[in-house]
């Protein structure tokens, strides 16, 4: 796995936010809105990903498990390995709702749609 | 622990940044610059804290574990649980250097200094 350039682990919250997001297909479905962090458990709940007009979802925006992003050197943004189609049925939230239950409504239902293995026990 | 107003758990990264921090004697000591994430192990390496010139460091910033920042509702910022002196005295980076070794430079020597357990293992 490999993260920005010249990074392979460590990544400033603020180089993540603006970083274009592509799905398997190549297309460029949205930006890193924002990166939601666990006061908690010290962890990294999800990447908040805004799809603008494309997914004609209006102010929606979708969370996405942090695991999953991959960055690509060539297309300077990261990839997720996701289609298109995965991502237009996947739940979406306003900004507002992200944080409901202490973010946790948005983070359980992201990771158990994506099917990806929970970073909390 | 308190964070933010209304959110107990979750946080935004963009909320994060930009907030103050105050030490135990009720001083401002500088403000959150960034946060530092880890791509692998999802977790939430340090707080990038700036201090301006108030300890007189110019462009130095320090790395501050996560787990040590408390919300204060009232002063509208977090508090760290270090005097000024200790904060004089810790390890000082310039914003390039933070990343150095994929952060764990940074990283180590804070959670080491300050004597707050290691979120990873």
């Amino acid at each position: 796995m490999t993260t920005q350039a010249g990074h392979t682990e460590a990544i400033a919250a603020s180089r993540v936010i603006g970083t274009s997001v592509y799905n398997t297909e190549g297309t460029k479905i949205g930006s890193i809105e924002d990166v939601m962090l666990d006061k908690l458990s010290n962890g990294i709940m999800f990447a908040v990903i805004g799809f603008g007009g494309f997914l004609g979802m209006g102010e929606k925006y979708h969370a996405i498990p942090w695991a999953s992003l991959d960055y690509d050197e060539d297309r300077g943004g990261y990839v997720v390995p996701f289609s298109k189609d995965q991502l237009k049925a996947a739940p979406a939230y306003s900004i507002n709702e992200l944080t409901g239950a202490d973010g946790k409504a948005a983070r359980d239902a992201s990771y158990n749609y994506y099917k990806v293995e929970p970073y909390w026990h």
